[in-house]
């Protein structure tokens, strides 16, 4: 399965390719950031990253979408431009005919890093272990977009089921006891779901006993 | 002049299309609601909004799109996907190589009908008289698309220069003293300004001198 993983920005916009074999072995395919400069017209500034996004879609032919979840108690300056990034990622997927999966932030680092309130160098260092790669993914828009991807193979490819959950973060969490997971998979959702149910960084833990 | 109103909602999206002759004369062409199912998935959706308005410029051929300004303060919990919406609706614009303008909630609402906090009714209602439509432009999302293209259009047209004004709320409103504005532009410039600065609706008398 190749997995494009997207982390939406109006200023730059990490766009990362992973192939995933198996539910933990994932390799580096490539990555971009895609910029574009703030006294643009805005229109213009979201076609630069679509053009972008669409180009490594054709160089790369991926089976799968993933995009940064957003919330709407994210009470950022950004969250618009974040947001109308998100949005034409997402129709970029449609377009191309690629599922869609959506992960928040603190999936992503609770899958890559075993913390949900990791900062973004421990997410760097952690994509560069887990891709094998000879130095730390710069800027950190693009280890984001790479930790997008591999968090979507290690989640064993769920979806987001509909547009309400996608919008609400009420996506189907794996369930730990779920038969047919691997070990490491139900270590990532006891992670997530200690994580996201008590808001206390409970994740490391459980998934150490998998480094 | 013919402008495109977008009133950005993944559920029920207006794209309305009017034809600007002068500061004040201005005619309806047509208005769609686009529509899409909660229970699809939301790349899909959105790719049903963009496709409706893809459909919209190649059928009318605008000049300029006008788009609903999003703040970051809005804390609705629709926000996400309003902005995801207005993105593929300003990708739109710039594939299209149309110009974009943003325009804000209250700057409609005190351009058709005097008062920055204006019901949606009177949205409708205004927005009836001023095209001479024969009944009232419903949903209101069909009212509040041809409102964003009317407002453009008596704005004169006035651009948001760059993105950073345009995520910000910080676009130029139209200076009341300055020299060349129609004595309607200057009342709605006074009517916006009072609005925007001090709170209140202190907008509907200088709109009413000239009803």
């Amino acid at each position: 399965m190749r997995i494009i993983g997207i982390d939406p920005g109006l200023t730059r916009c990490g766009i990362g390719i992973i192939d995933a074999d198996g539910p933990r072995h994932v390799s580096y395919v490539d990555v971009v950031v895609a910029r574009s400069q703030a006294d643009m017209a805005p229109h213009k500034r979201l076609e630069i990253i679509a053009d972008a996004i669409d180009t490594m879609i054709g160089k790369h032919n991926p089976d799968v979408m993933a995009v940064e979840r957003m919330f709407a108690e994210d009470n950022v300056r950004s969250i618009i431009s974040t947001a109308q990034v998100a949005g034409v990622a997402m129709l970029a997927a449609s377009r191309s005919n690629l599922p869609l999966a959506l992960h928040s932030p603190s999936e992503v680092k609770a899958a890559v890093t075993g913390d949900g309130r990791a900062e973004k160098k421990a997410v760097q260092f952690m994509v560069q272990r887990i891709l094998r790669l000879s130095e730390l993914p710069r800027p950190a828009d693009a280890a984001d977009a790479l930790a997008l991807a591999i968090t979507h193979a290690w989640r064993g490819g769920a979806m987001s089921p509909t547009a309400q959950s996608a919008q609400h973060g009420g996506a189907a969490l794996p369930n730990p006891t779920t038969p047919g997971l691997t070990s490491a998979q139900r270590a990532w959702a006891e992670a997530e779901r200690s994580t996201r149910l008590s808001g206390v960084v409970a994740a490391q833990s459980a998934a150490k006993r998998f480094r």
